[in-house]
């Protein structure tokens, strides 16, 4: 056994905590034995919860902390004036450096901020992309940034290429990741003005594979492994991913449940169309890192139940033992050296 | 029988044409006994289309146009130089007058441009936008802009609610349709600086139901009649929408095909989730209106079927009866009134 990861995990952050947060974490150190958990939040809460499983102890720590910000609360304010809370203690930990990544499943916007404001970002990164995985049809994909930098400029939109790509190689393993920009048509000359300045810097990078634009149409095919876009554009992109997806499902279930026949015929496909839906669960691949700062934050859906806790924790084990931060900085290196 | 609506109609434009947009202009006349149909292309190619149905043959004429404007070709340069092509005879037809709408399957930007340069804009109308109808849980919603102006300001944003509530109540008979601004949050601060700044005037129309920020994640719900949006952030929106619900179908077809057992099931449920998934099908509204011109201009996708080319000339003629326009001058007006 090498040296143990350190993941600070949010106990009191989203829908479903502590209760989901806690079942998550004790699955994820059950499947792993390489990693240590700090829970900050309410400690009675907290080991409530754990009482309730068998788990190795000795790699759970409990770090109390008395206030919880909530999910429409100012960001910047929250986590200037809730020192006690749950994500700032959290996040202090990982600036301390006694853990290596941070995971929650609360406030986006609380999530972000402090990550920039305590943990910091990585020296030369200008803007820390939130970079959720989706899954496709020929596996999964980045979609950087998804929320952290509205207006963002061209030369923010290639680091967020060559973050991108560093993630993917070496926290998913895919090797000489695509690079697309998302785009309304696939021509150069295509798109508005902020496209129209990034595609010709995307072009320059020799260290990443840009294989030009992209539409959101070609997104779910899986037409790129990393796509890069402004925040607005990928939250537009990401949210109607996640809306057309559920209401498509809801609208299957309710043709399947509408008379004996079609209940008899949704019990014969049932295996087969879970496993197939199971390609297209998010949650398998863990939550959204916020990329280029110089810990790792995830940031869960606030609607997380354990599988995406538990593969989150796991996501903070591969981040930190690839490396992916040494990595995320060769690759801004090397341009700064080119240039 | 009224006064006949005069539809001019690409016979060239699309995928699937001549053979598909001939077979779904038949279907319009034998269905509509208001319409007149003036198809614009090669003769000899029309006439041995038409040559396979039966159709009232003196609701139509045929309009000879030896050029035909590819996908690829710069739309404003093919506008200019292709003076004999489907397109721009067409839409010279209502530049003319001698035709109220025109529909075609064709290269979106030759359709857009044109529109603009030979059609031209109602007085006032600063863009017209191109606003889809894209289907939802509880019926249909329109997305406007999405893909004619990329870098619209705020007062652009604002004419499109305008445009788009107009349509919606006459042309779909949707009663006090509710306009909500795509955002990436629902609190007001939230945003980029156009939807932040476009926001204020929107809640200060007096004219329209301003309801606030929608999320993507709730178009798909139904949680607006008319969603406002840039073009940029629109086109991602809509593809995202497209292509999210092609791939789940194929996984959802590729699982009920798995093995004789999911077979003999998916023969069980086939009949209801036709009818459930019809529903979803976009084509069942006719094509996306280019809002604000003199006539209207209806862009089918060019992978349009005989289906979405007879329910696109059928929302010609509601057009046209509901005087759409007369409303959007009246719409407009208003609001110079007002300020």
């Amino acid at each position: 056994m090498g040296n143990l990861v350190n993941v600070a995990v949010d106990a009191m952050g989203g829908d479903n905590a502590p209760g989901e947060i806690i079942k998550g974490t004790v699955d994820a150190l059950n499947d792993q034995e390489n990693v240590r958990v700090h829970l900050t939040g309410k400690e009675d809460l907290i080991k409530a919860e754990l009482s309730k499983y068998n788990y190795p102890s000795d790699r759970v720590t409990i770090v109390n902390a008395d206030e919880v910000i909530g999910m429409d609360e100012p960001p910047v304010t929250a986590i200037r004036k809730k020192r006690d809370s749950s994500i700032v203690v959290a996040l202090n930990l990982v600036k301390s450096g006694e853990c290596d990544a941070f995971v929650s499943a609360g406030s986006t916007g609380a999530v972000l901020a402090g990550g920039q404001l305590l943990v910091g970002r990585i020296k030369g990164v200008e803007r820390p992309p939130l970079a959720p995985l989706i899954p496709t049809a020929k596996g999964v994909s980045l979609l950087v940034d998804c929320g952290a930098n509205v207006d963002a400029r061209p030369s923010h939109l290639m680091q967020f290429a060559k973050m991108g790509s560093a993630y993917m190689k070496y926290a998913m393993g895919i090797d000489n990741p695509r690079v697309a920009l998302l785009n309304i048509g696939v021509e150069e000359e295509k798109g508005n003005a902020l496209v129209k300045e990034t595609y010709p810097l995307l072009r320059s990078c020799s260290d990443i594979n840009f294989t030009g634009s992209i539409e959101a149409r070609d997104i779910p095919e899986g037409g790129a492994d990393v796509i890069v876009c402004e925040a607005f554009a990928g939250n537009v992109a990401l949210k109607m991913y996640e809306g057309v997806g559920k209401v498509l499902l809801a609208k299957m279930k309710e043709a399947m449940m509408a008379n004996v026949r079609t209940k008899i015929g949704a019990l014969l496909i049932k295996d087969s169309l879970k496993s197939t839906l199971k390609e297209f669960d998010a949650s398998e691949y863990g939550g959204a890192p916020l990329l280029g700062l110089k810990g790792l934050v995830v940031k869960t859906h606030g609607s997380a139940k354990a599988k995406e806790v538990r593969n989150s924790i796991i996501q903070c084990i591969t981040f930190k033992e690839q490396d992916v931060n040494g990595k995320i900085k060769q690759y801004l290196d090397l341009d700064s050296e080119v240039n």
